[in-house]
């Protein structure tokens, strides 16, 4: 007898890629320390937290500080302060209804969408597209719905939808039944969206085969466009069949103060083997409850500011500055006839290598010869082999540098 | 087909204690609302955060603000800053040498302990001392490593190891062999220490055993008495055999702030089916890059301050408020005649509720009679039964009142 290890570890085939990439940096700069190095690989905001957002984060810091307004343990689910501004704001302008207990703060999307698998059984059918957000594969790896990974790169028991230059990066639905579908729209990592009709065909394939869409709603803010919903729950019936998750990172900078939250709607249910329904609502709670105290008081006010109406303006002063890069990156490249994806409404921009190169092959050229750092297409997945991503999160002037850099490359 | 939910979720027997009691506080101060409760259930402290901690915190919203000290996505693993300061001043001082990579910086104890078992095997027998703090069982219990509750209120394939007052709260090393053991010391919920002779029986017992220890020493700042270990690996050969849970909350008042940290050494090592070794600081660094963002720069920062001098001395005398709070509650409490355990080493007491009543009619006497939250033993586990948990985190003024009332009661 012995302690015995979760297997399933030992199934991941790689760090998790942004590790990766970190090493290969550090390593490039430290054989080259003069290189001055354009990082446009990981999605990091770059911009201050806005003044709306300190300002609050004093007070509540303050607050801290007095034996009357001490916060202690808040609610694991999060402050009905927050709560409220989150539904007022974000989705009752959009004709949704949600009720405060459908609301979930958290200190992660990452999190979040990494641990909303443990509320599933272990046999379901797990379905992403390819290329993906690593997190909801390795969550399925490390839990043993996957299976090992074959010669392909893909991960036996799981369903891959690729999503390519061919298919325009419309996933199709699955030809097979599948229980969980995780979908990210705006996608990361290629940019690109689902209009309306296109995220209804899945909501009404979710309903029919009674799956749950794990639907990642990160990037939202950057929507520029109509008809691209904002939430999927714009999407009719989809609070039956849709979880949904949102963050403050990409919107309000949040990267290193750490807020998201996610909603399951009461309606949503899964099934136990007798057929029987139970509330996804209450799973989550319970995992919640049990697992996890709650986001930092302060960090919880400074959120809410994203909602005042100073907080508004600065924020979408913010998306406009990345939005703008996004454009710039877009026309540069395509300036020099590369085949260029997302960036519309999306801080993100999924480049086709030239030349057929692979990807890390690429992310080595643009690293040795421009100082550039992006992330290797394949590191989200086989389809993403050949591809390359690029943010908008750097500055403007780096942005521009970068595109010089990269104008005076000959590929 | 169709989504199946993680059925073993449905195994669980109950609320999360603490839930029922604030459902019961809030019921019974809806129909007695001129009651004047005082709530000594919860540990949660009550005393504000100390002044440089304060100053740390507004220091870090600060550097938020601007472009130049901006934080993004920090190290999952937390930031060497506050890494440094735990392994010079918790650990050194004791003769404990760490690597920065043994040390991992998290949003709290109750999360850590509540995921550590992901990175084991779902076949690993489960030992846990009885009572004990929820979040060991339930987690265990949501994996499937626990089966159902029998009729007396155990689960079936978990060990438990019962702390009364017959064995003095000292839990006898299993008789059938464990792979995982659950030991918090200074205990919650009873108050009761491991000196260093019997928590190196549970360390020999370990590598005897191929076992692993995952030690809860949240309450270390408490302990007031010689030869009580602080940290587990004081006792020889535990680095080889122990994961030790350490928390900001009830030392530095953090409960709302919400950081902790957890030390996986480099020679701690699980088996696979093969009989081969594996690091699991290997695998819970996998497990937090994949599925945790790290924790809020400005609170790691805040954090930072617990160690400055300033914040020591500071600390040192909250702590010393609740440990003078402690005896008044040993002190009141043996006068009139119960039988009181913990309290010393410990901001918990452990009541022997009179003539054999039961742990929740208990607590709804001192709430009816007194006004006065407790926690019931009994939602600790079976071997609470008959006991109450009071703890020292109110203010002295309404602890002092507290014992009063008590004391006016006939039982």
């Amino acid at each position: 007898m012995a302690v015995k290890i979760n297997e399933n570890y030992l199934l991941l085939k790689s760090n998790y890629i942004f590790a990766e990439i970190a090493q290969r940096i550090e390593n490039y700069q430290t054989e080259h320390p003069q290189a001055n190095i354009i990082k446009m690989g990981i999605g990091d905001v770059t911009k201050p937290l806005a003044n709306a957002i300190i300002r609050e984060f004093h007070n509540a810091v303050n607050e801290m500080s007095v034996n009357d307004t001490f916060h202690g343990y808040g609610p694991e689910q999060g402050y009905e302060f927050l709560i409220n501004e989150i539904i007022k704001n974000d989705y009752k302008p959009r004709g949704i209804q949600l009720n405060e207990s459908e609301v979930f703060i958290s200190d992660g999307a990452k999190c979040d969408t990494g641990n909303i698998q443990e509320i599933f059984s272990l046999d379901n059918k797990v379905a992403v597209t390819d290329p993906v957000y690593p997190v909801y594969v390795d969550s399925n790896v490390m839990a043993g719905r996957t299976g090992p990974m074959s010669d392909d790169g893909r991960y036996q028991n799981l369903i891959y939808l690729p999503c390519t230059e061919e298919n325009e990066f419309i996933p199709k639905l699955p030809s097979s039944n599948v229980d969980l579908i995780y979908l990210c729209y705006p996608n990361n990592p290629t940019g690109t969206t689902l209009n309306k009709e296109q995220l209804r065909e899945w909501v009404d394939y979710a309903i029919d085969n009674k799956s749950i869409i794990l639907f990642d709603a990160a990037y939202e803010a950057y929507i520029q466009e109509k008809n691209i919903p904002h939430s999927i729950y714009e999407i009719n019936g989809a609070k039956e069949v849709a979880v949904e998750f949102r963050s403050f990172s990409k919107n309000a900078g949040f990267t290193g103060t750490r807020c998201a939250y996610t909603i399951v709607p009461e309606e949503i249910m899964g099934y136990d083997a007798q057929g029987q329904t139970h509330p996804l609502n209450y799973l989550w709670n319970r995992r919640q409850t049990t697992k996890f105290n709650g986001v930092s008081y302060p960090v919880q006010k400074a959120a809410m500011a994203v909602y005042s109406s100073e907080g508004k303006n600065e924020i979408k002063e913010s998306i406009s500055y990345y939005i703008k890069n996004s454009a710039i990156i877009r026309e540069s490249l395509k300036s020099i006839g590369l085949n260029v994806y997302g960036g519309v409404n999306s801080p993100y921009i999924w480049i086709k290598t030239p030349k057929n190169m692979n990807s890390w092959d690429f992310f080595d050229l643009l690293l040795d010869k421009a100082y550039i750092v992006g992330t290797p297409g394949v590191g989200f997945g086989p389809s993403g082999e050949g591809y390359l991503r690029l943010t908008s999160f750097n500055t403007l002037e780096n942005t521009k540098e970068a595109m010089n850099r990269i104008s005076n490359l000959s590929f």
